[in-house]
């Protein structure tokens, strides 16, 4: 397989971390995007949207960080990152909403004006990434992982932006239950880090 | 099941239109939620985000529309609308990624700014519209449906705010495959409208 991806992207590191944690090898091929996708004719090629993470796994071409996690998890995991029931499929579903939504354009959105002077509204983004942690500090107080018992793509796509929220202006001294499950995600066997992530 | 739902949410049309091509009876409870969820106790009870739409199905209670859609296509519906093989899966779960991210925080805003009086950048939502709308053309230039050969709920999810497009500001004269992939999907058996909608 190869992933195109960056050292600074959440969005690909999602794809990097649920690799490393099902122990599958795969090529990294750096891409930066950060002054826009122009400069790199291949990535649109296989990205009608321009941007990282695209994983190619032999004739199979798939952009979208959600998507990306969702056939890593069919193809190479076991039912527990991707229960297919009704129920805990439809939790899973809901919390990968929840990292499209409030922490994509609330915590990753503050992350990126702030570290790449992105032109987004900054206390709009804040405000909207600090309700969805107080979503996830609710959930999280008496639960150790998002959509089961037991951790799952949900998890992996709600973890980065949630991770890097201080380099968003967002410090996550409280939330606790949403700090003790960064600790947790952080010790499942197989995690590797990225930058701003130890 | 109850569904609350409001006339003008195409997010909750999305859950109304599912319900009506499956042939599923349900309660409706409208709840008017533009001034936000303050006045409506019940729903925050349901729902942390204290947004609609909300699926009550017996015990079972769940929230965003993407997980509605995945819930009753996988309780209700036939493999056609959700596969589970990890190809398709993961071409349903791109779409739903577009749903959340151009269509919604793009189509919808911009909607939103024009009909509700939101104050978001109308011109930043309309450009992101356009990104939205125009992968949609490209994919369905050669290609009936979003994600696989028939219609799942990837295009259930898309359909609602690329059909209100022209309500936030933007006619959809450019997008002729849009257009041709609106009609099939309002030609599918059980389909109702919303307001805006034929």
């Amino acid at each position: 397989m190869q992933l195109y991806s960056a050292p600074y992207s959440g969005n690909a590191y999602k794809a990097r971390l649920l690799l490393a944690l099902l122990g599958q090898d795969y090529e990294t091929i750096d891409v930066d995007i950060i002054k826009g996708p122009q400069g790199h004719p291949e990535l649109m090629r296989l990205n009608p949207r321009g941007q990282i993470p695209v994983l190619v796994d032999g004739d199979i071409t798939i952009w979208d960080s959600q998507a990306i996690l969702c056939y890593l998890a069919r193809r190479y995991g076991d039912a527990q990152w991707l229960p297919l029931e009704a129920e805990p499929l439809t939790r899973v579903m809901q919390w990968l909403a929840v990292s499209e939504n409030e922490l994509l354009f609330g915590l990753a959105r503050a992350r990126a004006v702030l570290r790449f002077q992105r032109p987004w509204d900054l206390d709009a983004c804040q405000q909207l990434g600090r309700k969805g942690l107080a979503v996830l500090e609710d959930r999280l107080k008496a639960r150790d992982w998002l959509a089961t018992d037991c951790a799952t793509i949900a998890d992996i796509a709600c973890y980065p932006y949630v991770a890097l929220a201080p380099e968003g202006g967002l410090p996550l001294d409280d939330w606790p239950a949403v700090r003790a499950w960064l600790q947790r995600i952080a010790a499942l066997p197989g995690h590797v880090g990225m930058e701003g992530i130890g």
